[in-house]
Formats: C-alpha cells, structure tokens, sequence
C-alpha cells in the first residue's frame, strides 16, 4: 500500500484555479495572436528591467537575499511606511496560501465574495477551511453585506478585492475604510489591491492605515508588468507581517526577481505612462464593445468586463468562438456575473485583432 | 485583540533555517571577499542561459505555463523517464515543503539525521509533525539506522540525502537501493540528490528505479549554477507526482527560471566542464587544508569538510576569524560533526583568498 496523502490533501480536488494560455496553445496547435485573458500588462515592464537583468544575469549562480532587503527598503521609501511592515513573496498568490496557513484554523471559517478570486479560494479549501461567500451586489463586490456576514459568522478572515477581479469595478476609499474599521479586532481583513495602480485617485485607502488586523496585497505582475517574475508583496501590522517568517520559503524568491522589481520600482515615469496607455485602451475596449452592440463596465483595472447581452452559456461561447480566432480572453463563470468577458488591456495590435474577431465570434456563438 | 495565529503558527519559533550572507555583509558595513559558504557554485551557469534569459526579458510582463511543460518535457528526455513523473518547484525546499505538507499528518512523525538538512526539518515543523532524528555514522549519513529506526516508529516520512549535507560524503548506489527496498510501502522515502551531478559514478541508484513511496529530489541550483533562479525538481510515482497538484502554487514559478532552467539543462557540456572544475578546487581545497596541517574529508559534492583537528567552539572561532577576513564559510553545528568547517568550492581566485586567510584565522581562533 503506496503511503497516504493526509487526510486534508487526500480531500482536495485535483482541479487547478486557472488553465494556463499555454496549454490551450498546446491543445490548439497554434499560438494566440492576441493574449488578453490572464490580465497580464503586454505594455510590459521598464526597459530599465530588462538592461538590470542583463547585468545581473551572471550573478544567478548566487540565491537571492532571504531577507529580501534591498527591495523591502525601496518599498518603504516609495510608500512612505516602514519596512517591517512589508513582507515581499512570490506574487500575491503566494502570500495568501500564507496568510491562510498563518491564521486560518483548519476547520475555520473564511468570508469571501461568490465569484471572487478563485485562487483565494484554493488556499483556503488546501488548509482546511469552510468558504462562506457573499453575492456580488451588481457588478461589485458587497462590502456591507460582506461585514454583516463577518459580523454574523465571526470567521478567521475575510477577502476584499479593491478594485475587485473579475468584474473591474471598484469602491471609493471611504467606503473600504468603512469596511476595514468595521471588522471585529480578532478578523484578519485581507485587501488585494491587485489592481490598485490603475484605480481612480481616491479608491486605496490611506498606507499608513496599518493595522494588526489587515494585510493588504499588491504586486508586480500588473502595473509594473512582470507577471513572470513573480513578485508581491504584502503590507501591514509589523507583529503580522514578523509571522511570515514563520511559515515562508526563505530562499524562495529568485534574485533575479528581487533585481527585476526594483528596477521596476525605480521607474515610476515608466508606470505612469502604463497607467496613461491602459485608460486609453480601456476606453477603446469600450468603444469596441459598444461598435457591437455590447456595452462594458467602467473599470478601474486593466481589464475590461464587457456584457455579451444574454446569459452565460451565449458568453461561453463567445469566448470559445475568440478562443477559435486566435484571441484569448477569460470570463467569470458564477451566475449573475457570467455573462461577461473579460478582455485585458494591451497594445493596439492586440485590441485590433481583438476587434477584428469579435463581430465573427458573435455571430458564430449565435444569440441565446 | 489582535487576530490569532493558527495554535500551530503560534507554537513556530520564529528563527529561521539560514542567515543569508547578505545579512552577514549588511552588519559587517562590507561584501565578503570569497563566497564560499552556501554551496552555491560560483562557476556560474552556461553562458547560454545568460543570453537565453536576454532573449526573454521582454516576455516578463506574461505568467509563466503552470504546468512547467517545456522543462518538464525536457527533463524526461534528458533523465529517460516519462514527464508525468517529474514535478517542478520553486527550488528542493519548496517541494519539501510540499511533500511534507502532502504526505505528513500534523502530529505525524518524521525520520531523518540528526544535523541533516535544516530547511527540511523546518517544513516538518511547519506542518506541525515530530522529528526522529539517528546520529551519523562518523562522517557518514547511516542508512542501516535509519532503516531501523523506520522500521520500528513508523513515521509517515523518512528523509536521506545523497551524496550528504553538510558532510560531503555518499553511499554507494547499491547501499541506497537497500535502504529504498527497505522501507516499508506506507513510508515516503525522500531521496534528496541536490549533489547528485558531483557524485563519483555508482552512487546514484538507477533512474528508472521509481517507487511510489519515494521522491528524488533535484536542482538546478547547484551543479546547474541557478541557486539564484530558485528551480528544483521532483521524480517519482506519476500517482503521487500528480498529487502536487493539490497544493503547489500554480503559477508560482517565474518564467525567467523556466527559461534559465531549459537553457541550462541544454548545455550538457558546460555542465561536464562544471563538474571537472569542481574535483580540480576539491583536490586544492583539501591541499590547503593538509598544508595548514589540518585534514578535508573526501567529497562526493561541490564542497569541502575541513576538520579544524580541535572541537566544535574552535571551529566556530575558526568560521568567524574567516569572516573577519571576508571570507564566508559555514559549518555543521551538531555536535559530533561540528569540528569541521564546510567550504564551497569555487574560482581560483576566491579560494586563493580562502589559502590566504586560512593560517591566520586558524592562529586567531587560537587552540582549543
């Protein structure tokens, strides 16, 4: 008899969050021409990254800095807060399997909204843990009612993303701080501000509101383009983030990674023309969506949610019918959010062949 | 009340497995001068990998495949074994991690050599599981005791490593294939062979001798020069290969180390010539040492065990008087095999500084 998974690992499914584009690209036989699904930034990175790598790359022989220094310090400088108030790890997915293991009993309880980010989901369902979830109010995320649920239910943690994935939209800052200051001492807050680069001045609440029940996410792999780096980091209370050394993988992250986001980091310039390129592709998406028929949300992410105009098999389909063009693209599947796409920002080229085989992929998915 | 730990989190020491050497250099005000001491290999990767990776750099703003697939495939070519028995991570320590986290229940008992590798008795703690530890055998890992002791407390998981850490030495495959037939079927044997490429010919078991209670554990961190690039390699049965699944991060490797990592296993012949460096600096280590009237143990790994010919406190001066002269070493600190110094190899010029201090560190570190 082979040995045993543990009865929790033994438990879970063998299903995965996302089926990588690559994969498809294998099952298709062919490229994508356009890659516009995993919300990845194909204005890319600083040139300034790249000419960093390159004088790094004969150092890789060496493992990076467990302690992730050199880029922990260039991150309280830029924002203005302490440096042992940042845990930087491998992408923001790797700091929530963290936070769950860190302070989610098995058995717990865990608040999120139904349609939330499902790689959330899959750390806490991998260390034992219940999902309660809380419907989307429209298009976005419910903060009251999500508070009334931790206030009912008094789990171990709650998920808020600002501004929210799948949908692009977002809540004004006072109204997260009102979420925040409503959750009970003893809950962990979790605010994945993923997206918050591209988000209206006044969505991301104050950085110096730390407090020791909130860890909030950010990344490398949106604005700064470097989703193949993986690079997160997250913020809060130091006694909070101190317990990630608890649990962590000290040598886990690449030199080369801690080389790569600094220099991201260091060219804010490169960033704010980022910013200005994805609100007018954002803007065009829209436009494109409309020129079909089809209306978009406003976003205020690098991606754009756009309204297929019938139920969520008729989206399926168009998503297949792009998938079958060439152009990859994602969508959420939970009812009353799926009958959306999401098509993510990206250069002219792309959004051209984007548009281009729209109208034939609607037309092909026929209407419900 | 702030949230609370997991009552596992909670019981977690908050020391860690290493001090990075850049720490070291952090409170030193300096850089060490020769970096010999995390087995790191400072003959560097194949100069391919470097323009592979310049290649790349402009592709970083995209995820890396989640399922590893071009290495994977590469490496089942190259090893002469099916890629669904190979699973790839975020270096051997993460995979650790993972392996216990898979197949050791919290309150589950695991065996392994008492001052074998640290960073896998931290993830046996972390996942809240006992180790039973059996002392070396001289300077030698003791596979016979260790088969005892499996066969008599029945741990979920038994670790060995071959060729050794920290130690250098090895067993001979057919001393290896006893003890992997001896463990029971319910037993996870962890066949750790990160030292595996510098090992005389016949130490390392079959490839195709793949068990479903045992896990080869690979890197290209050492022979391969990418410790800092974070990629290491699990083989074994695709049933429980399969099971990482469960578990891992699945976007959690960097494309950039996906890329270095498929370059770097390319070229066969810079790894050859890698290996041969390796013996000629083993041979004029162990000179130095005999030269300083001190003894090196013979090694099968990519570093050198100098006996210090005194006791454990001397050896320990002795480290820190290299490290008062910029020269970074480490040692084992258990009792038994803590009279050695543990010194990597690498070029000649950091070892010429090594020859350099030696004499003096060991008259500062004055006799026991």
């Amino acid at each position: 008899m082979p040995p045993h998974l543990t009865a929790l690992a033994d438990s879970l499914p063998s299903t995965v969050p996302f089926v990588g584009p690559e994969t498809q690209e294998r099952n298709n036989g062919r490229p994508f021409r356009a890659r516009l699904g995993a919300n990845e930034n194909g204005f890319g990175a600083s040139p300034k990254v790249a000419a960093a790598m390159a004088a790094a790359a004969d150092d890789m022989w060496k493992y990076g800095d467990p302690e992730n220094y050199d880029l922990t310090q260039a991150l309280a400088r830029h924002l203005g807060i302490k440096p042992d108030q940042i845990a930087v790890g491998e992408g923001i997915d790797g700091l929530l399997g963290l936070a769950v293991r860190l302070f989610v009993e098995p058995g717990g309880t865990v608040v999120t909204s139904l349609g939330g980010y499902p790689t959330f989901n899959y750390h806490v369902a991998g260390f034992g843990a219940q999902l309660h979830t809380v419907p989307y109010k429209g298009n976005h995320e419910n903060p009251e009612a999500l508070l009334a649920a931790v206030l009912k239910i008094k789990p171990a943690m709650v998920y808020f993303a600002n501004p929210d994935n799948p949908m692009s939209t977002f809540w004004p800052a006072e109204d997260v701080v009102r979420l925040i200051k409503g959750v009970p001492d003893d809950v962990m807050l979790i605010l994945d501000e993923a997206y918050g680069e591209f988000a209206p001045a006044g969505t991301l609440p104050p950085i110096d509101l730390i407090r020791p029940n909130m860890l909030r996410m950010r990344t490398f792999s949106k604005a700064y383009g470097l989703a193949g780096m993986r690079c997160g980091y997250a913020i809060g209370d130091a006694e909070v983030i101190r317990a990630f050394d608890k649990v962590r993988n000290h040598f886990g992250m690449s030199r080369m990674t801690q080389v790569a986001a600094l220099a991201a980091l260091e060219d804010q310039a490169h960033l704010a023309q980022t910013v200005k390129k994805v609100e007018h592709c954002r803007e065009r998406l829209t436009r494109i969506a409309e020129e079909n028929g089809l209306s978009a949300l406003p976003s205020a992410t690098n991606f754009v949610a756009i309204d297929c105009g019938s139920d969520g098999a008729y989206a399926l389909r168009v998503l297949q019918e792009l998938g079958r063009r060439d152009i990859f693209v994602r969508k959420p599947m939970t009812p009353g959010l799926d009958h959306y796409i999401r098509v993510s920002c990206g250069p002219d080229v792309e959004i051209d062949l984007f548009a281009q085989a729209l109208p034939a992929a609607l037309e092909a998915a026929g209407k419900a």
